[in-house]
């Protein structure tokens, strides 16, 4: 199911606190550009005095996550080093972008809704992190979807910083793309990378929740292909809701569009996958009263919003599938 | 190196969150005991409302972690419990224990000595997570040393909650023990521990600075065998502290007598620990001002402080080191 184990799972916890310190410090920009870089340029980037990336920079070229190039003093992420930080971001996500659930445990047990208006977790430390997982794990079988139905018209539910769509956006230079998020900085930062990746002008960015799209589809009307990635979720656990934005969805799909759902099911059973699925379940439904669907309770709701035929296609996130709706 | 690896990078993550969460909890006592346990046996030991522990022991038992037994309403904890445990540790320690530093990154790598003072670890967290790794990682090979060379009197340094001792005090019952921490809570555990382990009267607890030892090395006088498990690291930086106390040792131990000292050195190169063993000599420099000693920089201060020879044993920590210095 994952294509690269680390030699050790102290390996991996090792790499994920160091990116994620560089991820603190915004030096992820510059590891993560695939270009080289001094660590004067890592310094300007993060706003951090050169002493301290001088060391940071010492401690990744110890561990092999970055390389010395042949100018001197210059490196380059190592070639591994995207292997590397997908295994980092289950460490990541697990342990600190969950970190104010994990250190207040006994407030959630004992009064989960008093402690979650206390603890909340850091947006853009979830956001990262599960960046770290998702462009690995089911963006490949995304992208696959979409290229083999030949959708040139696609919106991107939760699209967060637009990754997955400026992917989409250069897979095929005729098609366009719009991305949805109820986040104002995503927005921000998606405009940003599509400008940076020569894409913005085939991308239309809406901030806006997802379920206002009940009353204004004009986000995804006429899509042939409408994305949604982790983030509806949070949507369909309420029968009603979930029918009237399925159903919503499904009634501005193009002819022979689809909906592609990449999510999580309750308590997946495989071997290879319960313990996870455990973490991610239990963490939604005590943490943050969010009660995820079995597959079979997905497939329900997809039928009763009227597509026509739902696919599940295996992804590689433990607990997490594919659900291709057509309309 | 590691004898367990879980399925994936992902179901260690898991497996360090859910277990991160009992410690948080105090669940983890009834998780350890190695008895069978109900949801009110931890409800009670935990001092959380049963609906808390209830989900939680939901969450364990479809991630694999506890089994039920044949008595409803009963578990215990799953057959490779504690190798999980062990691998978690290392996800724990790096992510939870060290938390602070990684969320105040930015802080510590501005303005070190500043974010010190300001940003603190959670003692018990580095104390569990250090347990994890440890029991599994060193402690076999320190036993192994103990018991071959039929040392009696022996006396841990830094001894925490006294597992190692216990387990020294059962491995030959004409052994006694004396467990030396500075720490008031770790003392108060480690009588606790040695009461409910039966070993109480062959183990005396003393509450003292290792530094203490110069002046005053009643505690380890005539010892057979001084172990000294990744406490050193915080004393020998300075040439003179190091002569000073482990001179001290060397003078106290009875003839024939040796120091056992498990620690890290700086930057391992081998492969499989050149990762953990980054992280963890960046997190001392940076964020804790201890500087570790290379591999011969440590057997040069066993030298000059009189040991006639030391021997260098490989323990499963990446980047750790078990030097047996004798007298």
């Amino acid at each position: 199911m994952l294509r690269h184990t680390p030699e050790s799972v102290a390996d991996a916890a090792a790499v994920a606190a160091l990116l994620q310190i560089g991820a603190e410090i915004g030096a992820d920009q510059v590891l993560d550009s695939g270009e080289t870089f001094s660590a004067s340029d890592m310094a300007r980037a993060a706003g951090v005095p050169l002493a301290g990336i001088t060391a940071y920079l010492a401690a990744l070229l110890a561990a092999g996550l970055i390389a010395e190039t042949e100018v001197p003093g210059d490196f380059q992420a190592a070639a591994d080093y995207t292997d590397l930080r997908h295994q980092a971001g289950y460490v990541s996500w697990a342990m600190n972008a969950n970190g104010p659930f994990i250190d207040h445990a006994r407030a959630f047990l004992t009064d989960p809704d008093q402690a979650a208006r206390t603890h909340r977790r850091n947006g853009r430390r979830v956001a990262v992190s599960s960046r770290w997982i998702g462009e690995r794990a089911f963006y490949p079988q995304i992208v696959e979807q979409v290229a083999a139905s030949g959708a040139l018209r696609v919106t991107d539910l939760g699209a967060g910083a637009g990754a997955l769509l400026i992917e989409l956006l250069h897979e095929n230079p005729t098609r366009t793309g719009t991305a949805v998020d109820s986040n104002g900085a995503a927005c921000a930062a998606a405009r940003e990378a599509a400008l940076a990746s020569g894409v913005l002008d085939r991308l239309t960015v809406v901030e806006r929740p997802i379920e206002s799209l009940v009353d204004d589809p004009e986000p995804v009307s006429g899509a042939e292909a409408i994305l949604a990635c982790y983030v509806m979720h949070d949507i369909v656990a309420d029968d009603r809701t979930a029918q009237n934005v399925l159903g919503a969805l499904r009634d501005a799909l193009a002819p022979g569009g689809f909906l592609a759902v990449a999510d999580a099911v309750s308590y997946a059973q495989q071997p290879q996958e319960r313990k996870f699925s455990a973490l991610f379940t239990y963490l939604h439904s005590t943490f943050m009263s969010v009660h995820l669907p079995t597959e079979q309770e997905w497939l329900d709701k997809f039928d009763k919003a009227g597509f026509s035929q739902t696919r599940t296609v295996p992804i590689g996130l433990p607990g997490g599938r594919l659900f291709v709706a057509s309309r």
